[in-house]
């Protein structure tokens, strides 16, 4: 078999067999497929499809290209969630813990941010002393010490993804619903969870921005994890605009907080909920507490700061502030009818929040905190948002991406509910 | 700009601006656009296509790459001829002394042969003493001497196809007309051709099967000389079964020398003849001498041996001969109704005329010889053809590929003529 072969097969608008794609994955990750013929075979993909049957033989390989975890030693059932990434999408941080606390084990690996979406390593890492590299032995020691952990991925994980998934990235070929899929669900399927609930978000703030699209990614995810075995369930949910009142890293720990005290923005409440029932659900966790519940009785809280803890960090210390803020205030007086979530997203980016590239470091403290939400009512004058950066330089090109996010209007029109529609297998 | 940007746009189905293919090709040249990025967009115009504007805008930044030749010094027009690539395809060998001896120069940068389809340096290089690379000097000083040149293409000439060319031999997007008409026409307007004739061949030896992938071809390559200042003229002509009697390398320089001596097989004197006549007309020689006079009278052979001496050839030593001989005979009585020019081309390259890389030796003495064409009468037993080889070892697969390659039967059927079309601006 060579790789000419291969390529010519997808490029001429065939099927590819399953050795076809167990030797492409398999050479490509030692080598002997160079990265020039990988780059055309993803643009192959990319614009001639792949099917159910080529994506599931796509992402098996991959999880063969390397170790696959296992938690079968463990006395509950294990139950992940993996979002497809927003703005202000904190929601991970409280979720695990308070999944953790109703019962299940959530043993979550988890990355970085690049671009105008945050990472959650990124976030956690905000608090001094935490640590996202852990061994194997590590990972078990802080799930049974907190119930949930949430680290990155070692390299042994799927490593045809992560070359497959870095050239990606600088070819053009990121955008494929099967390779997007292959890539998301190689990692969790590797990382041995029992089963998994998808967010997928749809919007300008999102990867996917429109339904149609989202749900097309949704469900070839939900059959791929249905068929490897793990039990799968997909929500689609809005990301038109941000979740929650901050976007950046320690000021979106700080929001996470607030929901583990049993305070905190309602429609991260509400999603943090929606998704610990389901996962919960999922794992056939049926006895377990109420999420609600776990939120209100400090339990949720308590599973936190041992999963903080056992990773080096202290759920005590201050966090990281940025040294200057700039408010932005409303224009009118009204109903804010829209605040564009790709822009706020783009604004906390050149405030510092997030990388242009992976090597770079991000502000712990730079963001924005939203003090109005859409469908609330403003006032002339009012403070809208709080942009905070470490250095004054960063605001003006912050303002420019936010010219023309956000409007202010007599009523206030439709928007996406927030939990648009579920997806099962 | 930045190749991603690149990239998106054609992966997209849009058209790239000058200004994106100006900047891509100048810097994939310099390596600022990486050979993975460079793959992806292959792919992506072989699958979304160029329209003619973009094809001519490649061109022209893949010419403005390198250095740009200039005849314009001589005292008689230029032509050149440049085929598509067939079997048993040596043409060059008797027309480029043929149109010198009638009147044009002929400064022919040609190439090595790679998978079935010789190459016509590969012809020249069996004459004891000939060399292919030439300085510019060099060339000019042969073109004045013999009115005649056939060397190899110098790495100044178009780097940026050169490289592009190699890419896309090993990830699967040779066949795109836009990048093939680009490729071939980018160094013949560099070579500094003042009149252009294609011969674009058509049929399984062919790289272009149909007439009518082979018409687009050609449509698009005279486009893209006449815009750039070139007199191009095309003839889309019969590779369904093999040129002449004659397939390898210096059996098909013998063959070459009998047109040149005013005999040989009548199918390369027509075309031979044909194309001279295109190339004299599109470079103005109207008062010249006719071609098939000048075979007749001796003095395309007294130019084709001006040519072989001044590259330091020796134009009366005897050629190499290949150490074993294998005759196959006809199956039954009748006319020979097929003869594949694919299966005859891989034949040959399997007996050693060919290389598989291109850092591979060829075997000058390797090959085919016919004994009978398509149409001629043929008895049961009867030579139908001749294999030549260096060791007894290469004749089974040689044989392999000759298997339901030829026919014979009771009528004569009907094939390609010779020459099935031209393309005129």
């Amino acid at each position: 078999m060579d790789a000419i072969e291969v390529i010519r097969a997808k490029r001429d608008g065939g099927e590819l067999t399953a050795a076809q794609i167990d030797w492409v994955i398999d050479a490509y990750t030692r080598g002997g497929v160079a990265d020039e013929q990988m780059s055309a075979l993803a643009m192959a993909i990319l614009l001639n499809g792949m099917n159910r049957r080529e994506i599931a033989g796509w992402t098996q390989a991959m999880i063969r290209s390397g170790e696959r975890m296992d938690w079968s030693a463990l006395d509950r059932p294990t139950a992940d969630k993996h979002s497809t990434g927003g703005v202000g999408d904190k929601i991970t941080l409280p979720l695990a813990p308070l999944v953790a606390a109703c019962g299940a084990y959530v043993p979550q690996l988890s990355g970085r941010g690049l671009g105008h979406t945050g990472g959650t390593l990124d976030k956690l890492e905000s608090i001094p002393g935490w640590r996202a590299s852990l061994s194997n032995d590590e990972m078990l020691h802080v799930l049974r010490a907190a119930g949930a952990v949430v680290c990155a991925a070692g390299s042994g994980l799927a490593p045809a993804d992560k070359k497959l998934y870095a050239l990606r990235d600088v070819t053009g070929t990121v955008e494929s619903i099967p390779l997007i899929a292959s890539s998301i669900m190689s990692k969790k399927i590797a990382e041995g969870t029992g089963s998994l609930v998808l967010d997928v978000k749809v919007g300008s703030g999102a990867f996917m921005k429109t339904p149609e699209t989202a749900r097309e990614l949704a469900e070839t995810m939900v059959a791929l994890g249905t068929d490897a075995g793990v039990r799968t369930v997909a929500l689609l949910t809005a990301m038109d605009r941000p979740l929650g009142r901050a976007v950046g890293n320690a000021l979106e720990v700080a929001e996470a907080v607030e929901v583990l005290g049993g305070g905190g923005p309602a429609d991260v409440v509400e999603l943090t909920v929606r998704l610990a029932q389901e996962m919960l659900e999922a794992a056939g966790v049926s006895a377990g507490k109420d999420p609600a519940k776990a939120l209100a009785d400090g339990s949720a809280m308590d599973a936190w700061r041992r999963m903080i803890a056992a990773q080096g960090g202290d759920p005590d210390a201050l966090l990281p502030r940025a040294a200057e803020t700039l408010t932005v205030s409303a224009p009118a007086s009204g109903v804010l009818t829209r605040l564009d979530a790709y822009a706020v997203g783009l604004a906390a980016w050149r405030l510092g929040a997030g990388r242009a590239r992976k090597e770079d470091p991000v502000s712990f403290g730079a963001g924005v905190t939203l003090h109005a939400k859409p469908g609330d009512l403003v006032h002339e004058g009012q403070p809208l948002m709080t942009l905070h950066a470490d250095e004054t330089g960063r605001f003006s090109r912050a303002l420019e991406a936010l010219e023309g996010a956000y409007a202010v209007g007599p009523v206030d029109e439709e928007r996406l509910p927030l939990v648009i529609d579920r997806i099962t297998a």
